[in-house]
């Protein structure tokens, strides 16, 4: 079960679909093959880059099902619902198959600090109190801003919430206020780790955070960036990092982003195709052309860039 | 099947629970009999007002299908979902068990007049193109403006495209625009039925709108006003809906709404409890004086406010 | 200068202009004194319904300028502005002039309880702590919620916090809650005056409002109706309000119903033109006749309705 | 006067201010020298990070009319207001002074394709036809999404617009959309400068931007990269890039990013001061050493970044 230890990387998967829009079941197994080996310390499926909302409930519950069956480490299933019958019967139906929590988000329709707070006290009790669960804080997706005051009172109101997903922009600052409020005892130890697409992991692992917890297509240079930190060589670990932002930030462009990462985890054969279900869109010949010359470049400073095997 | 001849009153039936939030049956089969009684030609389930969205996959099927097996009118079922293949399973379900047609609003993401319109043509795709559906246009929860242009657009797209549902807000002009679209050639007819909670039905009929499609407390009334402004029955028209106006825009209130008009639904008879699903809270003492206020003043216009008998 | 025991109709007034667009001080002038002859006790201008945005940093001071100097009640003026510096210099202009307190919108950009309270704190530095102010809390049109904590944070750490326009909408239930505030000594004694129209102003009496704060085409009205309502007079306030509210409803429509409400303003002889500065339209054919009708309704009940001079 | 033809960097000024908030006159004056040093084709003032809302009116027009002053180069003033009348008198006032055009953001408040495009138009006429203007194109701020149609339809409509500020995000597929538009007749050429802090200049130029209008704190590298663009050195545009890359990043945080590029052009000894006017803070002493800490390893490849003079 989940609980406020976890650190490294918790790799966010995406779904493989086919070409037609099916579920590419095969490359789930090699996906999720292919992130252990990188050094994931868990994986989370069903986020939104994983177009869970894509999938009915069934194909959802599929999905997390088999990854859950194949990984040897933490599986988090995001369950973010419209409401709290679908948010249950989801998280039952994926603790029963062995998650190892879940991770819910704020609704846009949220508008007070109060609303937050007590749109987790009910979520929680949804889902039940002894099932572990991820705090989502990801304003620019859902347009919700949780200070960490309002974080502070949703974690001493609900023994589950073990972790944040901190993907506030910019963030820095609030690792440092969240950590203080562990420091000076007002708020009991939580897991933190970090999205946004890996784009200041530099840092956040300075400033206090586990790791990450995102869906770059190198899950294994964000994996060394963590180890590097946590050693202590704070020089390679940003070499490393600094040589994988240009491509990165190109990556982690809204919307767009997600189909280029599909397209370079086709490209390193980590999924046999890059498709995404409507509505989606591809990578247009420009973007490819881009994409290839952001990765030769970095191939000079990381080989794994340069061992491209998909079509 | 739904198509564009359709008038009069569709009812927006909420969902009946019990006190602990499990769904009332019984009051469903309760409700319908008194929705057909009281003039409806049509009912809608699961939409926005139903909390639709507090209900998990297999409970709202279960509610539109029961609803669907006791109407003898056609049953419009909202499928409105995060993505299209959820949509889609609903709507094969519900078109199976024998629903009218399926309601559909734009999610609050779009953001520009070639997104909406896009959006309609992929989720006339996911449910296929043979299933009528009506275009939901409620910019005051959605965010989402459609212009006369945009809406003239998907209907020229998508051939099940019979119906909208008007909750814009000012909505008038709209309204006389639409229809002189269809009086010009440039768009084929469609059925207008108008939302709101009925605050602008008097109107709404004489510029052109074929009905009502909202959840009033006394859809009977509504029925009344639709039947006595096709009758050029002006005056009548407008003292009987100027006496329900005090009370209407007490139970239109945003959010608080649907617990006064399931307050008043029981105290009528029509379901067994007032109660909502979480979120969602009850009526305060002050309220229900108010609310029993404003109906025994209605009552000495209309007997069918003073006609209470739920507790 | 406004204090917390401000009461009655404080009018919002509109910004005449001519036909070209140009401020129309005669009607300046007219509007001033139909205004106090209907019985407010207090007039505000350069509100959002006032078309301030519309009119440059010299035109707003002249208009405020000129109802202040021509009124014998209290005025307040609207100095929501992007930034602090433009606020201040507008507001310290207008106290020069005797207004006797301004008005202030959180703007759109806030997103948690601390950044609207740090608002308030920073604008009323701003401003001065010796100029009273006003809260507006209108969240149809700023999307900005206020909870009744958050208000009474604002009050506490602001002097100059003496009144709230209150038209968070529903809102009943908000007032009740400051005055429970005010009871159990939680926080000061404010004024608080009611907008949205007069939509509630019925029941927002009842629920311990001191009076309006809104631009009701009939300002007379809302100082009866507030009148009758301290006198205990429930039903006869009650009479006259169900009364208006067809027509009320008709003009607060967003958006168009401004147009409307200069329209009936200048039928009524108060205004010279029913003109809008751009962006902005006027009311069209079908409109004017639905209007004409609701005020020819109305007549049957209120005289004033009937005694229209404008063209 | 600014046409169709500009290209380079027009540097997006900050406003300098004392510690005390006043308006710091003489680091305009440095400041100034600095970006024509630096090789600024253009320099625009009071855009959004120019803290312009923060200034009142008459400030406002001192802080641009000193710029054009001392300023060898078009200056582009932004005049972005809540109303048309503002808009119109300060955009009379500072082409009296020399500015060779204005900026226009579009207000968060439009909601449809056609609300756009009527913006345009109105602002066009209250700015008068004569006047050249920027469309500013930035949906992370305004949260309006224009396509490259409603562009066009501005374009087309309006003659005085010559520029786009481009800084949709993603929007590499966006240039390369127009530069098709002007390809096959279908809108005529305009200047495409492109902001979001620079952090896609390197592709943007190479989709067929014609250069950037940002605010990074390091304009002479903008100029640099495109002019080895525009040289076809595609390697050596990118290899200078990438090495301002992971600082740039830090800058480019929505909000405090702009404590930090104002604190490292204070290093630089461009301005006097860091200070930012409120609401707006300054950089924590982590932030402090992380920057310093990225401006050293960037002076390993980049000497400017080593040329720290301020405190």
């Amino acid at each position: 079960m989940l609980d406020a230890s976890a650190k490294g990387v918790y790799v966010i998967a995406p779904t493989p679909f086919h070409e037609d829009g099916r579920v590419d079941e095969r490359s789930i197994d090699t996906m999720t093959d292919f992130f252990l080996g990188a050094g994931a310390t868990g994986i989370t499926v069903l986020g939104m880059m994983g177009e869970a909302p894509k999938l009915d409930a069934e194909e959802a519950l599929a999905v997390a099902a088999r990854v859950i069956e194949r990984a040897s480490v933490p599986v988090v299933v995001g369950v973010s619902a419209p409401g709290f019958a679908a948010m249950r019967t989801l998280t039952r139906a994926v603790m029963d198959k062995g998650a190892a929590g879940v991770m819910i988000a704020p609704p846009s329709s949220l508008k007070t600090d109060d609303q937050i707070v007590g749109y987790y006290a009910n979520a929680a009790e949804a889902i039940g109190a002894d099932v572990p669960f991820v705090i989502q804080d990801y304003p620019l997706s859902t347009g919700i801003v949780m200070t960490p005051g309002v974080i502070r009172r949703i974690v001493a109101d609900n023994p589950g919430a073990v972790m944040l997903k901190h993907e506030d922009w910019p963030g820095l600052e609030k690792i440092s206020t969240l950590r203080g409020f562990q420091a000076d005892g007002s708020m009991r130890p939580i897991s933190i780790l970090c999205g946004n697409g890996g784009m200041f992991l530099d840092f956040e692992t300075e400033r206090g955070a586990d790791g990450a917890m995102t869906g770059y297509a190198f899950p294994d240079m964000l994996a060394d960036v963590v180890r590097l930190s946590a050693a202590g060589e704070r020089d390679a670990a940003h070499d490393l990092f600094d040589a994988h932002l240009p491509y990165m930030r190109y990556e982690q462009q809204p919307g767009a982003g997600l189909a280029v990462r599909k397209y370079v985890l086709m490209r390193r054969g980590i999924i046999g195709s890059a498709a995404l279900r409507k509505p989606g869109g591809g990578v247009s010949a420009k973007t490819r052309g881009e994409v290839d010359y952001l990765l030769a470049r970095l191939a000079r400073h990381d080989a794994r860039a340069g061992d491209l095997r998909g079509a």
